[in-house]
């Protein structure tokens, strides 16, 4: 190799490398060379080192596992501080009782320091870009993301009607609504190395107007951005869209009736879908985060295999941690096969162990993920010119041996113990288990601090389970 | 306290003992004493520590929790070296292809090997004690058992008729069935400090004839031990015994119009059954044992909220590695909660996020485990004179935090990662995650070398998922 040949910072060599891309290859002894934020080679380990002589790193995985990293597109980072505060309620108490006081008693400093526990929670599950539902605290959400290292959507939970919400969000007008996040948008958007993009959000349609609706639709097309939005995620929400708006069906009936979809909008949940409104979705290329997790507990059956027929993007998210409570794209990938292999059961009487296959599931973490947040021209897949976001897997633990199925075990047997280091935009942000960026302990002991002094200042007391003495 | 005060091995204090009792008491700053095999105080730590001023140990948990070590009621430990083999295909394909060329090419070593791996995976899920659902070779798993540490409910698979079995298992009659059932139970029952005992094993209905049925039934309450049978696990299987025996439902009305059904029965799966079968069932004294994720994939969903309701005895198992993968009881306590909430929704058309709280999970996986096994005088709870089978949790951990509702978080947020020591019968199976009376990589090396000879003898050749380069 002449002496011009050119540099690369990491050679990742000795591989199972599952890349994903457009011909589903899995190279056996595969290498990666990673060159400042980009991949710059995939390809047999041989060939790899070979063409890049000069490489400042080469690391011999032994075997192991890299995988691209994987995409989590529905995370409310922000409620982080409440797991546990909401368990085993109805939703009324979920919402009511729990959600909206810590919510609203929530300060930016405890925004901060909840992001960043999640973000622990999403490196050790090998997820490196994920997509925020909505909260409030934009900039410190960012702040966070840019110390983990973490790619991101970042999104305003906006509402600007609804009964019931805590006074201090209620007054937000339309107009308001809109400036805002324009504003998030030109302070936050492309930041962090170009980790962090801003995009809009609508928290549901019972808390927002025809107007906040079409203004959200025209300014995010204009600003090419995103659309994060919860969508038909109880059959009430669609029985009163039906009985207000005077349509046949459900949100997704209403919100092709005044031209909304389009394809950047990703719809989180969607479980209450007719076979009509699955057509509006395909037909305008509307995004899905399945979170099955969250669905068994509070949602329902959503039409997974039905879409994925049906060449809707599906993609993987873990919702909040009030909802799950595993913050988990490894366990949710486990569970999304389990669940609609389950749901066959209803369908057609019995279970469908064919349901959703290990390598499908697997596609939807990764570049399903990608697409769902517009992100696939540079990442969702390890490939020569996208961002080098990936995930190394040790295979040959316990809970992953024997490997007589790589790709099956790593959807139905991986656990977080088995993702070692995680990479994002070149740099490593979990290293041999270790985060990189932060003191894991000491954002512990502070979130843990600031989420005892939320509960209390919000006024939220819980039952004990059992007899404490 | 007086020099004759008595002698204990090991204090363990200042823990969040989560005793499982009969009041449900969870002592704040708790400490247990453990003497011999056995629990010789559970109370308040200065308490405990002031009883036994001479202690040969003790140990300051710092706050951890302290469990019941977990029961693992249907594992097929001879399955374990087959993880990866039988995914996302159809139910003929797992029996006929897969697995039943597997098992009928094992060789007694490799069951030996086989159930060293499971335990392995079982002792770092918690889990103290299991009940067997069926193998060739229990000697062999005796061995690995009394080696591991373990607690176990040995049982072989027991087959005197059906269509389409291996030549080598269809020639057992039912004299030699029960047979060779007694000799095991001669020379292995209570072995090992008393930690194996030995049931009788009934595959399934459509593998027995009455004759079987009724002289297992007798054999084993006339030698005081349980019965581990699969029993009503799909539709066709309550199909062919209502058109073969002239009965209106299925297997369980069968069993119970021969007078099969007592207390010492463990039906494992118990999926397709209705009202009145679950009368049967609670009216003898029936044992469930509720494998909620091999029940998604495979099965259906089972009415377990009606069966708690009847007072049927629901304990939790993990099924074998190539019906679910995870053989972890955590994972099974999680998806207990999330699959039977959603369940709901096909019985009244929302999920119900109360159903199975926390709190009832829990004791599944640990009283009603131990009294599904018929060992709840000795386990199950942690109680002044039973055994010292316990799990040491380290709550404080990114999975875990915050702690607002620490029994919801042991069942929805606790990862294996979480637990880090685990004793059984007195003796610490597992320090400090380390697993202590084997030689952890060498059992996985000679595992997985075994596991792949076992494939290729036995002629499975597993589709590639993706393009393999």
């Amino acid at each position: 190799m002449a002496a011009d040949a050119p540099t690369v910072d990491t050679i990742l060599r000795n591989a199972l490398v599952v890349t994903v891309d457009g011909e589903l290859r899995v190279l056996r002894d595969g290498a990666i060379a990673v060159a400042g934020d980009r991949i710059a080679a995939v390809g047999p380990s041989a060939d790899v080192v070979a063409a890049f002589p000069r490489a400042a790193q080469t690391l011999d995985l032994g075997g192991r596992i890299v995988l691209p990293g994987l995409v989590n597109t529905h995370v409310h980072t922000s409620q982080q501080l409440a797991r546990g505060i909401a368990d085993d309620v109805d939703l009324m108490t979920w919402l009511h009782g729990r959600i909206w006081p810590y919510e609203s008693h929530m300060t930016e400093e405890d925004s901060y320091a909840s992001t960043l526990l999640c973000g622990i929670e999403l490196i050790r599950s090998g997820v490196t870009c994920f997509a925020e539902a909505g909260g409030q605290f934009v900039p410190e959400m960012a702040r966070a993301v840019e110390l983990l290292g973490l790619r991101a959507c970042l999104t305003k939970s906006t509402m600007d009607c609804g009964e019931g919400l805590p006074p201090n969000w209620s007054s937000c007008s339309t107009e308001d609504c809109i400036q805002s996040q324009k504003e998030l948008y030109e302070k936050h958007h492309n930041t962090a190395d170009g980790r962090i993009r801003i995009w809009f959000g609508l928290r549901q349609i019972m808390n927002a107007t025809d107007h906040l609706l079409l203004e959200t639709r025209d300014v995010a097309q204009k600003l090419n951005t995103g659309i994060h939005m919860h969508i038909a995620e109880i059959p009430y929400e669609n029985q009163l869209i039906m009985r207000t708006k005077g349509i046949d069906h459900g949100t997704v009936t209403y919100l092709e009736k005044i031209d909304f979809l389009r394809s950047n909008l990703l719809a989180a949940h969607s479980v209450w879908l007719n076979e009509l409104e699955i057509k509006h979705f395909s037909k305008a290329g509307v995004k899905v985060s399945h979170c099955p997790a969250s669905a068994m507990r509070m949602l329902g059956f959503a039409p997974i295999r039905e879409m994925l027929d049906s060449s809707v993007c599906v993609s993987l998210g873990t919702d909040g941690a009030p909802s799950n409570n595993r913050m988990s794209i490894v366990d949710e990938m486990y569970l999304a096969s389990l669940i609609n292999k389950g749901r066959e059961a209803y369908i057609s009487g019995t279970t469908n162990p064919t349901a959703l296959p290990a390598e499908t599931v697997l596609k939807m973490a990764t570049i399903n993920g990608a697409k769902a947040v517009l992100w696939d021209n540079e990442i969702g897949s390890l490939e020569v010119g996208k961002k080098a976001d990936l995930v190394v897997v040790n295979p040959f633990t316990w809970s992953m041996v024997p490997l007589h199925d790589s790709i099956a075990n790593i959807v139905y047997c991986m656990r977080t113990e088995n993702i070692e280091s995680v990479m994002c935009n070149g740099r490593w942000i979990m290293k041999d288990h270790k985060i990189v960026n932060l003191n894991e302990e000491e954002v512990i002991s502070s979130a843990v601090k600031r989420a005892n002094d939320l509960l209390e200042r919000a006024g939220i007391n819980l039952p004990k389970r059992m007899n404490y003495v």
